[in-house]
C-alpha cells in the first residue's frame, strides 16, 4: 500500500489526469463470447441459451422520483443507481461544470470530508460510485443487502446526497488537475479529434459541450456554480433511481422514499432539442506531427427508444461493431492491412445519436483507409448484410444480451436506462425477441432511412487530412500493422 | 449495457490498449486526508488517530507456500491474494512473457471459457483479478465468506489456477492487443520515457525489461512459452497466500492448503542480483515533436526492507512525494510556475528500488525546470527537511497509513507484501512508531548514504534535450500553467 501510494504520487500527471479526460473506461475485460446464460456456477456449463423475463416494478415517489424494482435473491447484496438529467448538456455554456459537480459529490457532506466518505462506504464493504455523461450523472451504490450494513450505507448515501459541502480545496484540486489533463490532451491524438468531431458532428447543440471543460471555461467555475447547478439538476424530479438485489418490494419502497426525499423536489430538466442530422459532408482537420492519422466520421442516427434501433443495432454489429469479425475490421484491417483498428457504434442519447465510425491508420495509407471505409458504408446501406452476416450476428448478440441481464449490476445498468429513456418496461424481452427477429432486410432499409453516406461528418488529425480521391488503385505493401500482429 | 457495448467496441484501440501499455491504474481517487481512524461507520466522525495491531497469523503449507493470515469479523467478507515471484524480471529474454502468461490465466481453464470463469465469479458476487508487475504476479478474490458463496468462488479460483488452458485464439488477441498498444505509445511520451528511463537506470539487469513487450519480442511468444512459464513460477513453492476476513483460523488453513495443492510444487524462484547503483551521471534523450518536455531522473536507492526506508519514506513524502505540500510541487510548480507537475517516488522492490524524479514542462521551461529541481534535491539531501516540514509529513502519514489499514483489501495487500519481501511481522506496526519517531537528522543522514545527486540517470523527452547549464537566471515568464491552473 505503501508503495501504492508513492507510484500513485509518481503517476498523478501521466495517467492519472489524462485518463480522466479521455474519459471512457480503462481496460474492460474483452467481451465473452459465451452463447449460454448462466445464473450459477453450476449453470455456467449447462446453460442454454434463453431469455430472463425480468418481474420489474415500477412507481414515483411522493417527491417525483421515478423507481424501477427487481427482487434477485440469489446473492446476499443490493445494487442502487441514481441518474440525473444532468449531464455535459446541461452545462449551459459552463463547459466542465457538469463533471466537476458530479465529481466534488463525494468530496465532502454533511461535516465529512472526503476520506471519511470513502473510508465509510468501505468499512461496510459497500462501494459508492459517481459519475457523469454527456447526457446524464450518476451515482451508484452496492452493498451487502443484510440490514446491519445495508443501512448505515444507504444513510451514508443520503447524507452525500442531501448535503455536499463542495468543499473549496477538492475544487481547487479537481480543477486543476482538469486543466492539466487539457494540457496532457494536447500531446495525444484521440481526445483532440474526439473534441473536432463531436463539435462538427454537434454544432450548436448542447451535446457539443467537451464534458471535460475547457482552458478559458474551467477556471471560471465557481463553488456557487456548482451549488446553483447541483440545487437545479440534483432534484428528486429529476432523478431516476434503480433497484436491484435481494430486497423486498416494500423495503425497495422505503429505500427510494428515503433517497428521494434526501433531494430538494426541485423540478425535471426541460427536453433538450433533438441534434439536427448533418445533410451535406462537413470535414475538419488538425495539423498533428504523428506516423498516424486518426480519423473519426458519422453522423446523426437516432435518439434513444426510437423503433428502428433494433435493426440498426444489429446492422452497426455487422458493420463495425462486431471487433474482428465486422465487415470494416476485415476488409480494411485483416484483408488490406490499411488500419491498425476501425469500429463503428451508435449512440442512442435521449436527444440525439451519433453513428461514428473512428480508424487509425499509418499516415501513407490514410488515403486508401478512407476511401475504402467510405465504400464499405455505402455499400452496407445500399445492399445490407447477408444472410450469413445477419446469422452471425444474431447468435453473438443473443448470447451476449443475455449475458449482460444476468448479473444484477448489469440489470440495475438496464433498469436504469428504462427509467432515464423512458423505454417500455417489457424493453429487455422485447429488444431479445427483436433481435431474433430482424432480416437483412429490415437493416438495409432502416440504414437507408437514417445515413446518407454522402452527408458524413469527417474528422482528422495527422501531419495530413486524408483524401480519398488521392488514394491509389495499387495494392497496398505488406509491411502493414496487421500482418506483423498476427 | 447494450451501449457500453458500442462505446467499448469503438474506444478500443484509442484507450484501451493504450491504457494496457502505460501499466499504471487509472484514476485512483485523490489520497484522503483525514487523520482520524475509522473502523465503522460510526467512528469515522469520532475515532482520534491511533494504530491498529493486527493478530497476524502465520504458517507454510505442505506444498510449500508461505500463508499469511488476519481474521476480522465486521463484514462478512473474504480477501484472497495470491503473490508469485513472476513479474516481469522473470521475462528472461522474451519481454512480455510474464504479462501475457497472467492475463492469460483467466482466458479459458479446466473446461471453461473466459466468459464462463468471469460470469461464475459475478454470479457468486466475487471479483476475481489478475495483474502482474516488475517483481511480482498477483491473483486476488474478494468473496463473500458465507461458505454457499465462498466455497464455489474458491473452487473457481483452484481450476484456474490448476489448469489454466492458454487458449490460442485469447493468445492471439491479447498479443495483437498489446503490439497496437506499443505502436500507439509512439504517439504518446510517457511511455516511451519510462522504457528509456529504466533502460538507463537499470541497464543489464532483468528489471530493465519492458513489461508490456516488444515490437520484436511479443510475435515469437508461443503458447508453450506461456505454458513453459506457468509451470516455472506458478508453484506453491513461488507463492506467497495472504488471507484476510471473516473466516476462522482453521478454515484460513483449510483454504490454503488447497489453494496450494492446485498449483504444481515447484521450487522458488532464484534470488536476482541486487540491481546496482549509478556512479555517475547518465543521460539520454529521445527527439519527439511536442510543445513539452518530459524528464525523468533518479537512481538506485533501496531494495524492499532496507532498514533506512522509513527516514527515506518520510524524506520523499517531503521532498516530492506529498503532492502539492512538497518542496519541488512548491518550489518548481507554484512559486515559479516551470512545470505542470514534479513528483518524486521510491519503489523499493525485492532487488532493487529506484528513487525517481519526473516532471513535465513546457519546452522552453525544460532547462530552467531541470536545473532548479536538481539544486533542489542536492539541497534536500546537504541539509535535510526542517522540522516544521517534518512534523507537516509525519503528521500527514501517520494519519494516512492508518486509513491505509482500516479495510480487508488494504490489509490483505500489506499482508501481502510482508510475505512476499520478507518483512518482519511487526513491520506495520514498526512502520508506523518509525514515522513518529523518525528525526530530520535521520532523513538527511540517509540520503546522504543512499543518493548521490551528481549520479543521477536523467532522461528526457522532447524537441531538444534540457541543459541545467543553458539555463537563464532571469524570471520566467507570467504565462505559465500553474498561473492559470489555479
Amino acid at each position: 500500500m505503501s508503495r501504492n501510494r508513492l507510484l500513485i504520487g509518481a503517476a498523478l500527471t501521466l495517467a492519472v489526469l489524462l485518463f480522466i479526460f479521455i474519459g471512457i473506461s480503462p481496460a474492460p475485460k474483452p467481451e465473452p463470447a459465451a452463447s449460454t446464460f448462466p445464473t450459477t456456477l453450476e449453470a455456467v456449463t449447462q446453460a442454454e441459451p434463453g431469455r430472463r423475463q425480468l418481474d420489474i416494478r415500477q412507481w414515483q415517489t411522493d417527491s417525483g422520483s421515478r423507481v424501477l424494482f427487481v427482487h434477485t435473491g440469489q446473492l446476499p447484496m443490493l445494487d442502487v443507481r441514481m441518474l440525473f438529467d444532468a449531464g455535459s448538456a446541461r452545462d449551459d455554456g459552463q463547459p466542465g461544470l457538469a463533471s466537476l459537480t458530479n465529481a466534488m459529490l463525494d468530496q465532502g457532506a454533511d461535516g465529512l470530508d472526503v476520506g471519511d466518505i470513502a473510508r465509510g462506504f468501505e468499512d461496510l464493504g459497500a462501494s459508492f460510485g459517481n459519475s457523469s455523461h454527456r447526457d446524464m450523472a450518476l451515482l451508484t451504490l452496492t452493498s451487502l443487502s443484510a440490514p446491519e450494513f445495508r443501512d448505515p450505507a444507504l444513510a451514508l448515501m443520503r447524507r452525500v446526497l442531501h448535503a455536499p459541502s463542495f468543499p473549496e480545496d477538492a475544487l481547487a484540486r479537481l480543477r486543476t488537475q482538469m486543466l492539466q489533463g487539457l494540457r496532457m490532451q494536447q500531446q495525444v491524438p484521440g481526445p483532440q479529434l474526439s473534441r473536432a468531431f463531436n463539435a462538427l458532428l454537434f454544432g450548436e447543440h448542447p451535446y457539443a459541450t467537451p464534458s471535460g471543460g475547457t482552458p478559458e471555461s474551467l477556471p471560471g467555475i465557481t463553488r456557487d456554480d456548482l451549488v446553483a447547478y447541483y440545487q437545479r439538476y440534483y432534484t428528486a424530479q429529476n432523478a431516476v433511481i434503480a433497484l436491484v438485489g435481494d430486497i423486498t418490494e416494500d423495503q425497495a419502497r422505503d429505500i427510494a422514499t428515503q433517497l428521494s426525499a434526501a433531494l430538494p423536489q426541485g423540478e425535471r430538466a426541460v427536453r433538450l432539442p433533438v441534434a439536427a442530422t448533418l445533410t451535406e459532408r462537413h470535414t475538419t482537420h488538425i495539423d498533428f506531427p504523428s506516423s498516424q492519422t486518426h480519423i473519426s466520421l458519422g453522423n446523426q442516427l437516432i435518439s434513444r427508444g426510437h423503433p428502428d434501433y433494433v435493426p440498426l443495432y444489429v446492422g452497426n454489429h455487422i458493420l463495425g461493431g462486431g471487433g474482428f469479425s465486422a465487415i470494416l475490421m476485415d476488409e480494411v484491417r485483416q484483408k488490406r492491412g490499411l488500419v491498425y483498428g476501425v469500429y463503428s457504434g451508435i449512440s442512442p442519447m435521449a436527444s440525439g445519436g451519433p453513428f461514428t465510425v473512428s480508424l487509425q491508420t499509418a499516415n501513407d495509407n490514410a488515403d486508401a483507409a478512407l476511401k475504402l471505409t467510405l465504400e464499405l458504408i455505402s455499400d452496407f446501406v445500399a445492399n445490407g448484410p447477408t444472410d450469413e452476416q445477419l446469422q452471425l450476428a444474431v447468435d453473438d448478440l443473443t448470447g451476449s444480451f443475455a449475458l449482460a441481464t444476468a448479473s444484477n449490476s448489469d440489470i440495475v445498468g438496464q433498469l436504469g436506462a428504462i427509467g432515464f429513456y423512458d423505454l417500455p418496461l417489457d424493453y429487455l424481452d422485447e429488444f431479445q425477441q427483436a433481435i431474433s427477429d430482424v432480416s437483412a432486410g429490415d437493416i438495409r432499409d432502416a440504414f437507408q432511412r437514417h445515413l446518407v453516406p454522402d452527408n458524413l461528418a469527417i474528422a482528422s488529425i495527422g501531419p495530413r487530412a486524408p483524401d480519398p480521391a488521392r488514394a491509389s488503385e495499387t495494392p497496398v505493401d505488406d509491411s502493414t500493422p496487421a500482418d506483423t500482429a498476427e
